[in-house]
């Protein structure tokens, strides 16, 4: 549609789209609350005590803009990781990070480097700066590092996106393969390592940090196992002269007040990422039982999610899927071909996954009724 | 500085600055706290009690993501404007909302037309995007109507940003003023017209809703009367044809679950907001007759501050405001000049204008001694 006044070009030729319907719309359209919500990678087990805490005593005060330097809380995490905060950059969310990066590096036209079944709100924003998506094919259900190394030398690719843990299989890469990867890019193509799952992760799929590394980008988040994904915070780690750059376009009072407040009294509470860390690997234990006494085959993990094999094709997984969500169960699924024949549960509360196993079974039953491969 | 990877063109050659100083930052620097929070043009009178224990309620379900649609404000933002939700686009509070619309309408190099002092972080995202500012003078200490509109014809502009009432003099135009300025535009030239001051402006200058007009976006906030500037909440007023082009652009999780539930609670208690509104007059009045006192002319303001005219130059306003500081009072000024001559000062309770009321005579006997001009 050509608006007056005019869209720009660029804006005129993009969908009108939102790339994930999320459980509240289907809620609307069913007509129904969920009664388990393990579907978005949320953290069912809740944020520490003492951020709740520190939330309720900050409510009076939010009439107050944020402090645009996100001062406290660079600093905090700066001491926790054995950084400067000159290494640093907060942003809404890894989602407004991204959105920020593909702005600075990506001009129009430009090939920008990713896995085919990635994390699609990254296409979105490099399709939103009229960048050119060159996806590589998962290998063995890992993003492939000789195939993204390849792409990104064919392409002369400004970026390169690695998810590890990855998002949606929860597959991982060691952190010595991951710093290879990095140290055999082009100098000038700057890695997002996007490590949004990195606290559930085993040590050693990290590698270690190397935040002098002017290209490389990592990107960590608050959402996942600290539990506070409805605040929007999220942290990219790189090299001074890298970080200074997101002050040219971030928006400066952007990252709200109580993220700035949750997000240091999270880090003060090692206990409870520890007890969440914990609870999300006995959860994936349990989903992986529960699928495997479904004829599912889980793949391994380092994420707060079990990705399960449904043994068919796609369209078997999508109505495994859709006759969860039927019984009130939000789960998700992979999209991409191959990827798809898989659905996705995340971690969650026992009482949540007791749904989950007591409505598999039946769901199952339905999608074969439709589809009799599985 | 050219990095390697490369930024963009356009991103290398913008400044990596803050356009605002925050007061928190002033605080560091200064190592002690404000006594008076009065610069920012917050509202010290705090958020609606059923907003505090909204929040407070809410926290413990933070770990969920936020609906992406932000449903549930819409429609209540549509109830009480009498609208369509299809009429409304929520964001991260205006400023936001002026990235994206700048992102949606204006190509490199393109002229974008504005006031010369109006909202710098208007500015900011104009040549954060390319775009050609073009400003025009204030006139009387009220934005030009007819120079912006020349301007906006003249230069066959894609964008025209208004605020009404205005940031940082406090003046205002008559909304059958505002109409026939929005009339008279080119249908290919937008209007930005900035309402941030709703709520605290005479009922007379806020024009009829047109929600069809193709070349209109209003933009209204919880950030000023409603006392939620710390969690970025705005929302643009348009036709549905101009509304549906964020969701090509938005970060979709972006406005964060705090905000929503807050925003919905706020827009439940109009007697918080008429006590508000009727606080903020009496404030007003109150630091206008402080301002007369020490010999300051205060301007008429339909805003939650009051802009004084310091009776010299820019220098001698600075040192006042500078003395304001010294003395723990945070308050700040204009800088465009002709404005320049003036301090602005937030309305706010009773004790804050206090310490103002006290620090001010001193204040400008300091500025007095360094520029005996005043």
């Amino acid at each position: 549609m050509t608006l007056s006044p005019r869209l720009t070009a660029l804006a005129d030729s993009l969908p009108a789209t939102v790339p994930f319907v999320g459980p509240e719309m289907q809620e609307r359209q069913r007509g129904r609350p969920f009664r388990a919500r393990i579907g978005a990678n949320e953290s069912g087990f809740g944020p520490s005590p003492a951020v709740v805490a520190a939330m309720r005593e900050a409510a009076v005060d939010i009439w107050k803009y944020c402090d645009p330097e996100n001062h406290s809380l660079k600093a905090a995490l700066a001491a926790r990781l054995a950084l400067s905060p000159a290494n640093i950059a907060i942003g809404e969310g890894i989602d407004g990070l991204l959105g920020l990066i593909v702005r600075l590096f990506v001009e129009p036209g430009q090939p920008v480097v990713t896995s085919l079944g990635a994390y699609p709100t990254f296409n979105y924003h490099v399709a939103g700066f009229g960048g050119r998506l060159v996806a590589v094919p998962y290998e063995e259900d890992r993003e492939s590092l000789n195939g993204l190394l390849e792409a990104a030398i064919r392409e002369k690719a400004p970026l390169v996106y690695l998810a590890n843990p990855d998002n949606p299989m929860g597959s991982w890469w060691d952190g010595g393969e991951v710093a290879a990867f990095a140290a055999a890019l082009p100098a000038s193509t700057m890695l997002i390592l996007d490590e949004a799952y990195c606290e559930t992760a085993p040590a050693s799929a990290l590698p270690p940090l190397d935040a002098e590394r002017p290209n490389l980008l990592r990107l960590r988040t608050f959402s996942k196992a600290y539990g506070l994904a409805g605040l929007r915070i999220g942290y990219a780690i790189g090299a001074p002269g890298t970080i200074v750059a997101f002050n040219k376009v971030r928006n400066h009072f952007g990252v709200n007040r109580m993220a700035q407040v949750a997000g240091l009294a999270a880090l003060s509470d090692d206990a409870h990422l520890e007890k969440v860390v914990s609870d999300v690997a006995a959860a994936r234990e349990r989903i992986a039982a529960i699928g495997r006494a479904n004829g599912l085959v889980p793949l391994p993990s380092a994420t707060n999610f079990v990705t399960m094999d449904c043994g068919g094709d796609g369209a078997v997984a999508q109505s495994v899927m859709q006759a969860l969500i039927a019984r009130d169960v939000f789960v998700r699924k992979p999209m991409a071909p191959v990827l798809d024949r898989c659905i996705r549960v995340s971690a969650g509360p026992a009482a949540e996954l007791d749904i989950f196993e007591a409505e598999l079974p039946a769901a199952i039953a339905q999608a074969q009724s439709i589809r009799p491969k599985l």
